[in-house]
């Protein structure tokens, strides 16, 4: 019972902060200390301090006094609405203005850290773990509020779909930016349900590679992203924060060039010129070369490998040596791709970007292409090369054959005479990336860092075991009886690690590829996916209630750089399906195992047009989908309508009227009056505009002259007819 | 002198109403008349009546009170400020707000044109020209600035190049629409400056067809675009007209089906659903396809008569028949042409579309489609059908051969036996439109009118004379003395036909088609478009001066509609071009005068490529020129960053100030100390967090407590160690 009332109540406290000592800094470690414990208080934020584990003090933060709390709060909110985020200006009275709007459990988390990390000339303690200044502030986190974690795993358990209503929660605990995670994630799971249904059905009625179910699901992924794209600016509406993400946040780690003057501010500004950027960035093409010639090198070789044991190799040992392809794969890949991603993050550095944002999407980018060549590379391989030129490559695999078989014998006559290629191959392997790999995937994700962590914690206690038996005390050592519960638990949630949204996304983009790229393979792929990704969902919201730290609830409107990747993807997919089918669309089979002989021109006929197919058909949808009204649109449009409203009315109220013209009093005028009044208007006035203007006086008059004109004319012509006649 | 004098005083005369009305109508019009006079000035616009032409009165109009000019400026500048067209909010009272930015001639007759055609609620007279209620009201026009034009004729004919000012000068006579015009020209003039130089430099020193040109010409077409993109917004903003394309003029031909409350602003709309917009827009496809068929198949058949007769015929009538293809196009195009526009109006209407911009776009759309057909065809077909398969196709142009030819000693041999293409036919059409055909343009369009003019002129004289002489009497009959030359100018203006800006613009587009598509043919072309624009844009400003009514200055931010097509000229461009350099790289020469056999396959990988190529290039010079900063962009950003700093000052002026936390008073505490209160604290407070956060005061207590933490984990720690080692 105490345990669970541990488990429910967080103290009070907004963040932890985790202040790891080097036991060789003693003097420098108290000293920061107590800076830290200052700096805290001087935002008002209260502080208590208790024992943490290995050489560790943990730091309990809450507000205090509320006024630097509803500064920072003003201060984002003034922000917000200056960059057009919120329509209106908040009211000056920060009491009001949270009783308007009141703070969600994420803008108050999000707000306070911002109080703690933000510079001091922002009105914030400036204590950036980890930083130059704050070496030993390890992490500032917030504690999980368990009342919730647990209703909502309970409650996703056992229903089917996620409504909006449970992204809306996700968003007020966690924000935005992870809420955004769940919404991608939950509509592509609805999305999968169609493609669901037809991918059976082409499965048991079309086979494989059959034109039809390909053109269906390459429109199914354009109307997908187009779809999500309108979602997600919809969201954005929803949570009010359409266009944050153009509040740019300077990174503190750009460092400017130039310092000029903006000849239209007037101020000073150091800047980083875009020209040296664009020449920093032309680095980008060797990179992606590179890295192609690297990871693709040793992803041909293994396959090599693998194809020379599978299909040509029948010496000795063949049963071992069928796994060194993977032994190879999973020792060096991990490897490779580290140094690649590591090279991609220093180019990016060194690309010297501004703001956050900015980073960040160029960042993205590096590595998906790192991603693009270590997923899909192996299936293409044997899609593009394997399967047309296997015949023709395969027996030069001999070199392998030198080294390892004896004596000819071991090798496959086969290879010798027309080696015939295993088109089966292509389809096992997309099986493996649907159904196998997301499974592993999933244990990986899940079952593993569970038992990790429950061994983590026996070996505590059983170090803790030897401690007390004479050694060093463990940390609870003197906690007082009634925080114990609590404590532990914080200290343990201390330990677990930071969750980061972005490689949950990059899975699901990284499947969504797989779909996109190779789906006509294999109609049951989205069946799989569906599958998987139930749990997915499911899972993802445990891992972030146990096995992370509670995530700082930051703001998005967008999953940003993904959305480029996405529509990459569906490009590139209406390229890879179109040679797909042109080149297996008779099932595979053909003489020697080979597909019917495939002609160059055919299969780029068929990636021409089904890109430019691809290309309309994009441009249509992303049209249509642009005009469907929704809940959020209609809201930016009311504030819209008020605003303007508002503005005519105080702008438009005191317009002139339209004058009364009175010419009540003028005398019946005729055509001798008129003229009478210009000669006289002639001799009164001067120059020859103003005789021009005086001939007629007010619209009447001119009206009767310009009547006069009419029939005038007219009689004069029938005049003239009738003298015609005569 | 007097006649100077007369053309350049305008009599102080804003806008001329023509005023037609039908002999037989003379009741009706009367009444009309009257009515069209009150309205005037019931807007407070004085009028003078004089004599027009042929049964017509001439409507003379200027402001008189300028209560509803100002009030007319005022709401105008307000909407923009609204729709963001202005920074800034317009003072209220309007004569500062007029000595702040004084109106140009084009804005003060801009809204003198919408004070006489805007509808009365919206503060205007309603008189729009030709409308049902107003079937009388000929036209509406203001009277050219003979000083400004003689002046602007002058100069342009003296000088090189034209400058910024000069489309200064140009905005503030004819507005913005007219000046976008000038602008796209002036920068497309001086973008074909290099392609000139490379391409002499090509012609005597690579040939046509090198793939080296055809790069570079592709990369300057994605520039130039790109470019212009940029310097489009730029002058948008250097003219303050950002944006105006947004402020959205409802149509008045669209009718709404139904009557939906919008559940945004809760005001009941007439809409139009766009689903079932988009229904009637897939009407497109079959129209491109009928368009296609229609124009295409005459341009076939002449082509194919053109051939036949010039290559395989040597029948008697030779020269003569040579002209047929000639005749039939000038004549039955034209129609077939008309036809098509015509329906493609019939379609737009159809399409209903709510806002003037969405319909011209849509309807601009549909007739370059026309455009398209009607110049490249011809071209497309001699390279990509008459080249590569004439050997195949011509020997069965026999057909025309049993019509034409008696017996078949009248064909010629060469077409039984393997005939022979003629390679040079490619190269003599490109000429033909690169030269021949801008001569001819230029005459239509400068030489013919004049003289069009001058003999009407003559001819109305004469008739003057016949009238004179007993019948009806000339409409200069009763002229005052002076004003006889003036009204004789102002007659002859409104006999002018209305400019135009579209057709011009038209004319430049499908120039640089020619260019981007076909320029590698023939590395002269940019040359001769070069000196054909320098006359161009004179001729141009002739002609608005002389030969066309004033224009009504609208605005715009953008040549609109004609960027699509720009983009996909080059698009299409990098298509054309790839398949071009292919197949005629050796020069066109080959076995029977085809170039070298062409392989499918290879031509479809040139294609592939350098569409990707292009795609991949177009991306980067795009990103590249958006980052450049222009005069444009730096007058925009100060105008933001003023807003800003304003409403920043406002907002965060009474923010709070940090609190100084005084903590001076407190005791020198040691642990026990501390402990000592948390004990006392734990007996008085109640709940387990009052207790939790009672444990240390103040953050002096913390800092100290968490000092001991660390000194004693140390400690600890090096007593273990001590231990170990006894």
């Amino acid at each position: 019972m105490a345990k669970s009332q541990a488990l429910h109540t967080n103290m009070g406290v907004d963040y932890v902060i985790v202040f790891r000592f080097k036991p060789s800094e003693k003097a420098k470690a108290t000293a920061s200390f107590e800076k830290l414990c200052h700096k805290l208080s001087s935002v008002g934020l209260a502080t208590e301090v208790r024992n943490g584990e290995d050489s560790s003090v943990l730091v309990f933060v809450k507000v205090a006094s509320d006024e630097h709390m509803h500064a920072e709060i003003y201060r984002s909110r003034v922000k917000d609405w200056i960059h057009g985020v919120r329509s209106s200006e908040p009211p000056r009275d920060i009491r009001a203005s949270l009783e308007q709007d009141p703070l969600t459990d994420a803008e108050r988390l999000r707000i306070i850290y911002q109080l703690i990390t933000n510079y001091e000339e922002e009105g914030g303690a400036g204590i950036r773990p980890k930083s130059r200044e704050w070496e030993f502030v390890e992490n500032v986190f917030a504690l999980h509020d368990h009342t919730f974690n647990k209703h909502w795993i309970k409650e996703w358990a056992t229903k089917y779909r996620v409504t909006i209503d449970d992204l809306d929660d996700i968003r007020n605990r966690f924000g935005e930016k992870v809420a955004y995670y769940f919404a991608f994630e939950n509509t592509y799971f609805t999305f999968l349900i169609p493609p669901t249904v037809v991918g059976i059905l082409a499965y048991f009625i079309l086979g494989s590679f059959s034109p039809f179910y390909a053109a269906l699901q390459c429109l199914w992924s354009v109307v997908f992203v187009e779809w999500w794209k309108h979602q997600e600016r919809d969201l954005a509406l929803r949570w009010g924060v359409r266009g944050v993400s153009n509040i740019e946040s300077k990174r503190h780690e750009f460092h400017a060039t130039k310092q000029v003057e903006d000849p239209a501010t007037g101020e000073t500004q150091k800047v980083f010129p875009w020209s040296e950027r664009l020449q920093r960035q032309l680095l980008q093409i060797p990179f992606a070369f590179i890295a192609a010639l690297v990871l693709g090198s040793l992803i041909c070789l293994c396959f090599a490998i693998e194809i020379f044991i599978g299909e040509v190799y029948s010496g000795p040992g063949k049963s071992v040596l069928t796994f060194t392809p993977t032994v190879i794969l999973t020792t060096c890949l991990p490897l490779l791709t580290g140094a690649m991603s590591n090279l991609a993050k220093r180019l990016n550095d060194y690309e010297n970007y501004e703001t956050d944002s900015q980073y960040d999407r160029q960042h993205t980018g590096k590595l998906f292409v790192l991603d693009f060549i270590t997923s899909y590379m192996g299936i293409m391989l044997t899609a593009f090369v394997y399967v047309p030129f296997g015949s023709v490559l395969v027996p030069s695999l001999d070199v392998f054959g030198k080294v390892l078989a004896k004596d000819e014998s071991q090798l496959n006559t086969a290879a010798k005479k027309g080696f015939t290629i295993n088109p089966d191959r292509l389809r096992k392997q997309v099986i493996y990336f649907a159904v196998t790999a997301s499974i592993v995937n999933f244990a990986m994700e899940v079952v593993v860092p569970y038992f990790k962590r429950q061994g983590l914690i026996k070996f505590k206690e059983m170090t803790a075991k030897g401690t007390n038996s004479g050694l060093q005390p463990s940390a609870n050592a003197e906690d007082p009886p009634d925080e114990k519960e609590f404590l532990d638990r914080v200290r343990s949630e201390a330990g677990l690690p930071a969750y980061d949204v972005y490689t949950d996304l990059r899975e699901m983009i990284i499947q969504f590829g797989y779909l996109s790229l190779f789906g006509v393979v294999w109609p049951l792929v989205p069946a799989s996916y569906l599958v998987n990704n139930w749990f997915e969902l499911r899972a993802d919201a445990v891992k972030i209630c146990i096995e992370m730290q509670r995530p700082t609830p930051w703001r998005a409107d967008t999953i940003g750089p993904w959305l480029d990747a996405l529509s990459f993807l569906t490009w590139f997919g209406s390229i890879t399906v179109a040679a797909l089918t042109y080149m297996f669309s008779n099932d595979g089979i053909g003489p020697d195992g080979r597909p019917h002989d495939i002609k160059a021109w055919g299969l780029l006929l068929s990636i021409f047009f089904s890109e430019h197919l691809y290309l309309f058909v994009h441009h249509i949808v992303a049209d249509a989908i642009s005009r469907i009204d929704s809940p959020g649109r209609q809201k930016e449009r009311r504030d819209r309508y008020l605003t303007r409203q508002k503005l005519f009315q105080n702008s438009l109220e005191k317009l002139p009227q339209t004058v009364q013209t009175d010419d009540s009093n003028s005398a019946p005028i005729t055509r001798a009056t008129l003229e009478e009044d210009a000669r006289q208007g002639s001799l009164k006035s001067s120059t020859p505009i103003e005789q021009f203007w005086s001939r007629q006086k007010g619209w009447r008059e001119s009206a009767k002259m310009g009547q006069l004109y009419i029939e005038k004319a007219i009689d004069e012509k029938e005049a003239a007819k009738g003298k015609k006649e005569l």
